[in-house]
């Protein structure tokens, strides 16, 4: 049978389960926000921020004289237990509460300060020696350090989710341009047929525009590094240190690795979230590189035999229980179903970020969770790409072959030679006649078997003519 | 030299030209919002349903008596002359002004009543016999005259411009899925080779798409036909005869031929455009469907000898300077690219349509903007896709039974006769040795050349088993 | 320590945990699809809709000949526990795999085989005496079966879960517009004072608007009771029974009470989901209303005493750490993230229903998955706002006359009296003096006292003039 | 009597209007595209962009040797007419055509070379001496020349119209931030009453968002900066002199005084336009920042009396026929108004951005085109805001102050003093009796009269404690 205790706040005393940390705020929160619970509680990367944050927080108060050293060493301690995971079945609140993610705040101030207790040997809900409001909360409001938790969050998983798995699948498909660099191919514009280029330059702008998708999200970082810790309330810094952000920040600079800086305007730090819409419209960039990328694999992967074909990407699951032998590009999918989710995803926080009234933005939770599983999906899905396709990528090399000497297109290289015009009829009756370009040429008579020979190099189509 | 005429309102006095009907309140609009004027002066539709709403105003006012039977008389001639567009001149305002689309209300109610001052032989600006706000805003004001003018609006839209188009076009394709109802070819799914359709089959998918749109639009439509006017200022009807909310949507229905009632609830009338949201709603659902078939049509026309090249559209104009003979997609793409705005003006209608406080939404401008460049953009794109598209579109017929021949999924029909496992050993032998599946099921043995003839046979597998 | 048994499919053998149901496809899609683990995998309404639809495929079979009476029993009673819920740690699947759904749906082929193969004595994994895919997957493609499982999820969801949470909310307003309705007050327009309204009025806007939403929810819903089953793999029905369709979706029908059919188009039904585009927008229709309310009502609640304060709310939690007595409009932020939520996944959803190309639209899981997640939003957020909000709401009497006895804009019921001039200086010299409208008409000596307070009767300006 | 002349292209003749140096591939796009005639005509930057693109390229093939230097001289002489804006009426396209803009593309290359043939005193339509493929299109191909007419407009639009407008309103913004440092208000979070701000923080927090977004445009520069030209048709640059690339984006760098280079990565260059992309999410992000302070003001001048009335703004125009003396937030409206359309442009951007195929996105002029549009309005709508409602925004100081007097959370400097629950009693207690913080304080004994003068200093609470 479940045992319960007592827990307090200025409402009054409500029931707490006996074996959770969690105080009266977090329990209330339960109650009034029983919306999407299976699906929308907050995961690591936000509990451990709340964690980060608690104890550098701690750590400034002592170093400013706010609190004394006891006091704050329980805090540390119980909030490294936090940031190491060892609590996250304490923080049982959702995304969606209040728009100021005060009931998280006071869940990890609830839960470090009855760890803190039980350390010291003190009872659970007394709320001393430590106390979640006036110790582990010092010169805090909820409304500087839930968005200083969301920048802690963004960043950390930025840099050890996000890249590492988008770095890799660039690295695999960069080695993919050079491995191809000498193959051939059709280009294709319009998806017509078209002057040829070589499977590195294709897979190589895949390439480009994955590092131009990084580059955006590096870009959007600054922003994700200036903390709204120290504004407190409003933004004005009321009941904290004057030097506590700074403090703070500093020292969440030391904890996680991060260049954290404490943010020049507080008041804007409260009362936007600008710094997490473009770090959201970074990642639809991302995500539409990817997207782009997964559907030129698919549709060059395309038949086996009625379509491009030029690509042959690994077989991982029957792809069919009627039809077999189908293969289907499976990872491109998932990818791109991602990517749509992603686009979504952004067009939450795009519209949450435009919300925010006076001193403050409540749409903290629901803008910061969405940045989040951005990252989280486009990180798996990259990883799964990388793995189960982008790694056995191989052309077809008769399919290319076949393809690029059909390819009517070639006949470009013949304009500086004997001009637009007759390079037309020649296209148009190889087009009309249904024969090579060749054959059309030498009927026409505008140009000596070893001319064409010499003239139709395909490879010396991709690049800037040397005859210049 | 520019002439110029003294027009007053409750601020004083301003410069009108001289050759202009509208008044003080449309020319401090046009110095007060000089945005985007070079695009988004009002067209046509909004001029006309305002000069709708004036004239049937004058007209319930007259039957309430509420007005004296010359003035009605003189508006409902000068309101004529908007509704016939001799007057399109004289509305020079944006849709960025006041959100509740005042001064456009201003500007047809100054218009009208100098019109009727100058038929009936007054002196312009003089507000006699015909006074804007007393006469021809009689029983009004901006905040449901406005939205009555954008149901009006969107309303004949929809009829006169979008749905002739897409029914054009419709027809059009259904009439090429009728023409090609036996031409069987190879189907796909997840972009590779799957059982056989027909080219019937494969048309009229779109055509079933196209009539899903164009029904979603219906449904929308009731909402539109509810009518603001009669509300006046907060929904309440203060000022306004209690019968002239239904008295002037039956006389809107009257001169327009469309069902139009007075909205039962003259709040949400006001507060919000929901009617609206959901008409971009169903544009954006049929956008959605023509996107999807332009893609078919230009990837089955890709090649035209290294793509699939299954369908042959219409050569419009030279695809390239540099390319001889090239043909591209391009009503694909004109209107794909409407789609893609499609989709961006309904963000925008959905965005704004929730930001409405209390008694009122004051994005009503850019709320019916959207949605009639919408219509216009899709009919637009519509009627040019089928005059230089759709009507051309026609099978490459060789292609289609090559690639028909070399597809291995016909070896599904196999499965009922041989079962799956063997019909899979065929598809893989034939895949691996780059043979026919003839020759795989030849050399496996497993049935005759005769039994292959007389169970692979493509049309048999458009259609549920005859051998059930 | 973790036992396995081997599963086999056409790529091979494969481990799977003994304890589990599933076979060597889902097997293969854990390993495949590391994606979102944590928060994406299907959820019950998937299940149960999987479940729903092997018993009934299973029961059209029995019925049309097509599986023998054994078998198809033991698939009806496995299918049974899977749309009870008991079998649900056997779907271990998440959103992002194949774009068809193939995975899932052979996840519920595996697990209602081996479920029926224990049930039958038999041994897991032996495909004896019943087969994932010759009996339970009988006649049926994953292109046709997961469609119809998403039609049947959101459908029952729609059903059983977003309407009573709506309906409830929408009756708490509903009572409240009636208990309120003598309530007069300061109505508002561009969020400046405007003429009066009652309170009833200005909550039977957010009914109609909400009665609006559910009806568009309504309008959407044809599109989802036609299912795409009896289509197979590209919609020709290749390898079902031809009346396996109709049958099926009859048994569908049967089993959840919702007049299912089977769609008349089944290529459409395989190739675009433009029913679950439309039901997407429809949520977001209701959300774009529930937005405006939840903003009214904290708007009217702000103060509590230098904001509007018309409306007094439920004080649910303590609303700050710093600032003792605050109370925070939590319902109303928790619900407008909820609607924030809702448009995002409706973009996504939008943008993949372009996204189909020939016979297959391949973003089947990520389209379905934000629906469902809407829907589960919207009801727990309602259901929140309506428990710990809407029924707690008071008007705040003594304030709401206060600004209702100094609302300048009374004097528009003077117009028809004294004449829109007088009553515009009455009301500029109450505003230029800061005085009271009776004290500035008095001093005019437009109109007597008696005068004023005969014809200055707010709630007499609330409904259309009865001196008509 | 309109008179034509006979021009020709690849496809054969057709009649073009004598007065028009356009020639056969324009006249046909006119009959292939009449989508959006009225509205979406390229306006100058486009048509601007076209003329320094192509003048560029003239000295580029001078340069390079590929271009006799009297052609050279003509085209740079046309072009400059072009750029000069003498010749608008001569580029009658529209948005909606080809994809590639190849038209559009095209329509220069012939104006231009018509023109030149009549400076030359030549026959317009004869191609000689100046051929609009082989001299005005030399090197180039419309997938390379487009793009990059693409960034050279919007780079420009962007600093000469986007930004002097921002940044105008920017410092209006900034000196009352300075004009109102002084002026101690009520803070403001969840919309509730909290601890003081000064008037000149709170404005400060707009000028800080406005600096954000204006960054945010920075960061995304470089992208633009970067041209595809010389990568003609695919990227490989086939047909351009090797230097072309880079010396005509030196030319476009020196007659704009942007810093244009040529595009490390041409295949990237014209297959994505993901530097579009991010500046279309630059420019949300700024829209959103003005949204947010476009509803702050007109928040903060709600009212006049049953509001928060807290700021006066400029009255402009009559705001109401019906209710005289009302001033509606007009200036604020039309700019929420243009930022909701800003994001729907950028949704219609974002989505086009992820449709490219193989080596070219054929979306390119929806994209430009909004991007533009986006630009204008924004500049137009900042310039209006500054000119008509920011410059004359002013604090009502009575208000202000009697907003303050009686705001609660002054009692959250007792904190400090008296503990947080014996301030929480004066609070609760003022709430209760409505009466003020300093009357419960007395009333309840913790503090003296003089104690209370000393610790309630609001304007002490809008900066750190000093007390620490």
């Amino acid at each position: 049978m479940t045992e319960y205790r007592t827990e307090t706040d200025s409402m009054g005393a409500i029931d707490v389960r006996a074996d959770r940390y969690w105080g009266a705020q977090t329990q209330r929160s339960m109650g009034n926000f029983p919306i999407g619970v299976a699906r929308f509680r907050w995961q690591r990367p936000v509990i451990r921020a709340l964690g980060i944050l608690k104890h550098a927080a701690a750590e400034a108060n002592l170093s400013l004289g706010e609190l004394p050293a006891n006091v704050a060493a329980l805090i540390a301690e119980a909030a490294d237990e936090v940031i190491a995971g060892k609590l996250d079945e304490h923080f049982p609140l959702v995304v969606f509460q209040t728009g100021s993610g005060t009931q998280s705040n006071m869940n990890a101030n609830e839960v470090i300060a009855n760890r803190a207790i039980e350390i010291a040997g003190g009872e659970l809900g007394r709320k001393t020696p430590v106390h979640p409001n006036d110790h582990v909360n010092r010169g805090q409001s909820s409304n500087d350090t839930f968005p200083t938790a969301m920048h802690i969050a963004v960043v950390e998983e930025l840099h050890t989710r996000l890249r590492p798995a988008v770095e890799k699948l660039r690295a695999t498909l960069a080695a993919k341009a050079d491995d191809y660099a000498h193959v051939v191919k059709t280009g294709r514009t319009h998806l017509q047929d078209a002057t040829p280029v070589t499977l590195g330059q294709e897979i190589g702008a895949w390439v480009a525009q994955i590092d131009f998708g990084l580059q955006a999200i590096v870009a959007a970082e600054p922003g994700l590094l200036e903390l709204a810790i120290g504004g407190t309330a409003v933004g004005t810094g009321l009941n904290a240190h004057p030097k506590f952000g700074a403090t703070a920040a500093a020292r969440i600079a030391k904890l996680t690795g991060h260049p954290f800086v404490d943010a020049p305007n507080k008041f804007f730090a409260l009362a936007a979230h600008d710094a997490l819409v473009q770090t959201s419209a970074a990642l639809r960039t991302l995500a539409g590189g990817l997207f782009k990328m997964a559907n030129d694999v698919r549709w060059l992967a395309s038949g086996p035999r009625c379509g491009i074909g030029e690509l042959v990407i690994p077989e991982n699951e029957p792809g069919s229980s009627i039809m077999p032998g189908k293969v289907n590009p499976t990872q491109c999918e998932a990818l791109t179903m991602v990517c749509v989710q992603v686009f979504g995803n952004d067009a939450a926080v795009a519209f949450a970020g435009t919300q925010g009234n006076f001193q403050l933005n409540v749409y903290k939770p629901v803008m910061v969770h969405n940045v989040l599983e951005s990252i989280t999906l486009l990180a798996d899905a990259c990883a799964a790409f990388n793995d189960h396709c982008a790694v056995g990528i191989e052309p077809a090399l008769e399919r290319i072959d076949e393809n690029l000497d059909k390819n009517l297109m070639l006949v470009t290289a013949l304009n500086r030679h004997i001009g637009y015009d007759k390079a037309a009829q020649i296209a148009k009756k190889a087009h009309h006649d249904g024969t090579t370009l060749k054959q059309a040429a030498l009927a026409l008579a505008y140009l000596s078997e070893e001319e064409y020979s010499r003239w139709i190099v395909p490879m010396d189509m991709t690049r800037p003519s040397a005859g210049h």
